[in-house]
């Protein structure tokens, strides 16, 4: 494909970096810019860069968090003995728009992944650990998608909780098809399989 | 959806402003930004406030260009006498890409839309009768796509074109499906159609 400017090339190069955004697509979101407001270009610019480069985290569960403590920690009628731990802060949102849940959580930020060199270390476990002794955890529910990444991690996990028999360990009941992102899953789906979560044998 | 970010929020907010994209590809998106390098969101956030605020327009054609004259008006091997008259950018961009055109260009910047409140006066259309007298034009082709719209803006042009009787006027092939967007068409529809162009009756 041939461009008219290298401005508009390196506007097209820079949104096809943007997964399931292909050439053409990227063209036409470009074409649709220049078309519209000069505002339109400038209110998109920063807010992609503001949210990148003023974004924090959560202390605690390591969600995204305008604040120290996420609105969910923060929460005092969430139930704070239940841990729900997660891969990806999208699997958060995905369960907060279930409705179903009343917990919290505690974001790992990947799983692990040998073959992209993603270790146990890599990972928020050890601030998990670290939360669980003097604090009210009664129960941790591990809602890993269940593929093979997932699985390693979660094994790896309960592994880990064995430290601490108190706190009950379960994992999300398996309404999830084998080897599906969780992210993906519909609402109501996704909401089930945190209700009816299978306690993990010791 | 519930965000837990503002920042996040309004980069989705921005994002799903753009056609074709929704608030879950618009999450995605964001998600994704969020997890690459700060460098991915600066690159792309300054390419896109560049490509705005820095663009250009040819004098002559009103094409894109990064000078003040476009890169095909510029190119002396492009044949002169044949002006090809689209209503917009990524028409020129479309017909570029087929390979079949060696003529140059006049961009409209869109068509005569009475519900849009887009009059004649709102496109370039003096600067193309301005074009005409003391040039090398022999034949303008009218490539603009069939739609009621176009129709009534290519009606509008060969009508202020009689004022020429030396310069042909001809339309595209219809080989383009009734009521179809020019920028739809499919590369070798499209080349054909400008092969086998109409010459319209005075
Ligand atoms: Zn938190
Ligand atoms: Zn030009």
């Amino acid at each position: 494909m041939e461009f008219p400017s290298k401005l508009i090339e390196n506007a097209v190069i820079e949104l096809s970096k943007l997964p399931g955004i292909g050439r053409k697509t990227a063209l036409r979101l470009t074409l649709h810019l220049l078309k519209a407001e000069t505002e339109t270009t400038s209110s998109l610019a920063e807010a992609l860069a503001k949210m990148r480069f003023e974004i924090t985290y959560c202390r605690t569960c390591h969600n995204i968090s305008d604040t120290e403590e996420c609105g969910i920690c923060a929460n005092k009628l969430r139930d704070h003995g239940m841990v729900c731990v997660v891969s990806d802060i999208r699997d958060v949102i995905a369960i907060e728009n279930t409705g179903q849940y009343q917990g919290v959580y505690h974001v790992l930020g990947g799983v692990i992944s040998p073959i992209e060199g993603i270790g146990p270390s890599d990972l928020n476990i050890d601030s998990l650990l670290i939360r669980i002794p003097d604090s009210e955890i009664k129960e941790i529910i591990l809602a890993i998608s269940p593929t093979m990444e997932g699985d390693t991690t979660a094994f790896f996990l309960s592994r880990k909780l064995r430290e601490f028999p108190e706190v009950n360990i379960s994992t999300i009941a398996r309404g999830i098809p084998m080897g599906g992102e969780l992210e993906y899953a519909d609402e109501i789906t996704l909401g089930r399989s945190i209700v009816e979560r299978q306690r993990q044998a010791k």
